[in-house]
């Protein structure tokens, strides 16, 4: 299993994913999940990746590869205009990736399902996030959802449904994105430190963090007991609710 | 979907359920879900219901049939001599009621999966909860694992993974099943309101609460909101963590 969860706010852009990978609870291994690109002053992008781990590693290195030695005619994503068509480059590449390995998948009923997550911002665009599905097709962050999770996403939804509107600060964008992985590693074996941290302020066209959170992190330990400590304390003052 | 919740205490059984039925998200209607049973200072039963709904209602009118007709050399839950035999009771019903319908079902592509809560006390007996599965077979709630989820369990685990063990006093238990209800209905579309609540105090063979609790309760309402703004403050607080 997987836990990512990418954020699009006015200040801009935070992606935060787990690195666990498991092919069953006795199959336990380490992947990094969070890949992050770079034209100094021209345009940044990060991407998060979840499901068929072969499917997803081919297309991650796919799109590496295209951007050394492009294929005629066919943008890559540096050299796409917009953060639009570098989704609809990462959709493509799922697609041919899909194309190669889903019916040999198929046919030994394994499941070839890969989801990508894809932000960034040009410049002279807006910071944008995509959610690219299996079929190549894929979804915006809007207004009104300004948020995506792959993989784990319902025990760390409820924060995120509290706290995230586009308005909100930034750096409250960290810490509900970490509250809401905490929230997940506490229930899910499958979901697991150490954590991928990316933040990307609207506009800078830099990475402000790109941070990994291993498992003995002091301060990560130290985070997540005072939300223990918050919570016990909120749950407190409802008993002098009377329902 | 459904959201049912049970918690064994030390002082006492905590069961609560929401009411909302579906048939895809177009076809919504209330039913209910929680199943009281009493004979006065002897014996005390509730019950929760969660997956085919024609089947779980088969196995609750089956299970007050046989208490006003036994059948020959058949334990009813009235007449059980522990609540181990009335899981036992409700697990044979179950069998029997799947045996009837579930090649049926199976050759009609629907689920006959369902799920039942059962807690209660005999005179001289401890409180108990029992989770029965859909073939017969069931677990109890122990001093390790105090509570039991029915259907839509992720959205309101954390809270109660948080809150709970045995030592928990029973109205906490009472507070932390309707959080974890809240978190789930703001999460998921068929998990709705009204909620059934009930409430047995160990050795009181009596249920201290049997409450429907209504959408427009404006008690609820303000809990409801009354834990948003407690969130909202435990949010605030980890704004001075440095993580």
């Amino acid at each position: 299993m997987t836990y990512c969860v990418g954020i699009k706010l006015n200040q801009g852009l935070v992606l935060l994913s787990d690195t666990r990978t498991n092919a069953g609870v006795d199959n336990i291994s380490k992947v990094k999940k969070l890949f992050t690109w770079q034209v100094p002053g021209e345009r940044i992008i990060s991407m998060m990746t979840a499901g068929n781990l072969a499917i997803t590693q081919a297309v991650i290195s796919e799109i590496n590869e295209r951007i050394e030695a492009p294929n005629p005619n066919e943008p890559t994503i540096f050299s796409a205009p917009t953060m639009f068509e570098v989704a609809q480059v990462v959709g493509d590449t799922m697609r041919k990736i899909q194309n190669r390995y889903g019916p040999g998948l198929a046919a030994r009923n394994v499941d070839s399902g890969a989801t990508i997550l894809v932000a960034g911002q040009r410049v002279g665009g807006a910071p944008r996030l995509f959610l690219v599905y299996a079929a190549g097709n894929f979804i915006e962050a809007t207004e009104d959802s300004p948020f995506f999770q792959l993989g784990e996403h319902k025990y760390g939804k409820p924060i995120l449904d509290r706290v995230i509107n586009v308005d909100t600060d930034i750096q409250d964008g960290v810490i509900c994105a970490l509250l809401s992985m905490d929230s997940t590693i506490r229930s899910n074996l499958t979901v697991g430190m150490p954590l991928d941290l990316a933040v990307i302020r609207t506009d800078s066209l830099e990475f402000e963090q790109i941070r990994r959170i291993e498992a003995d992190d002091p301060k990560f330990f130290e985070f997540s007991n005072a939300w223990s400590n918050a919570l016990r304390e909120a749950f407190s003052e409802m008993r002098m609710m009377d329902v």
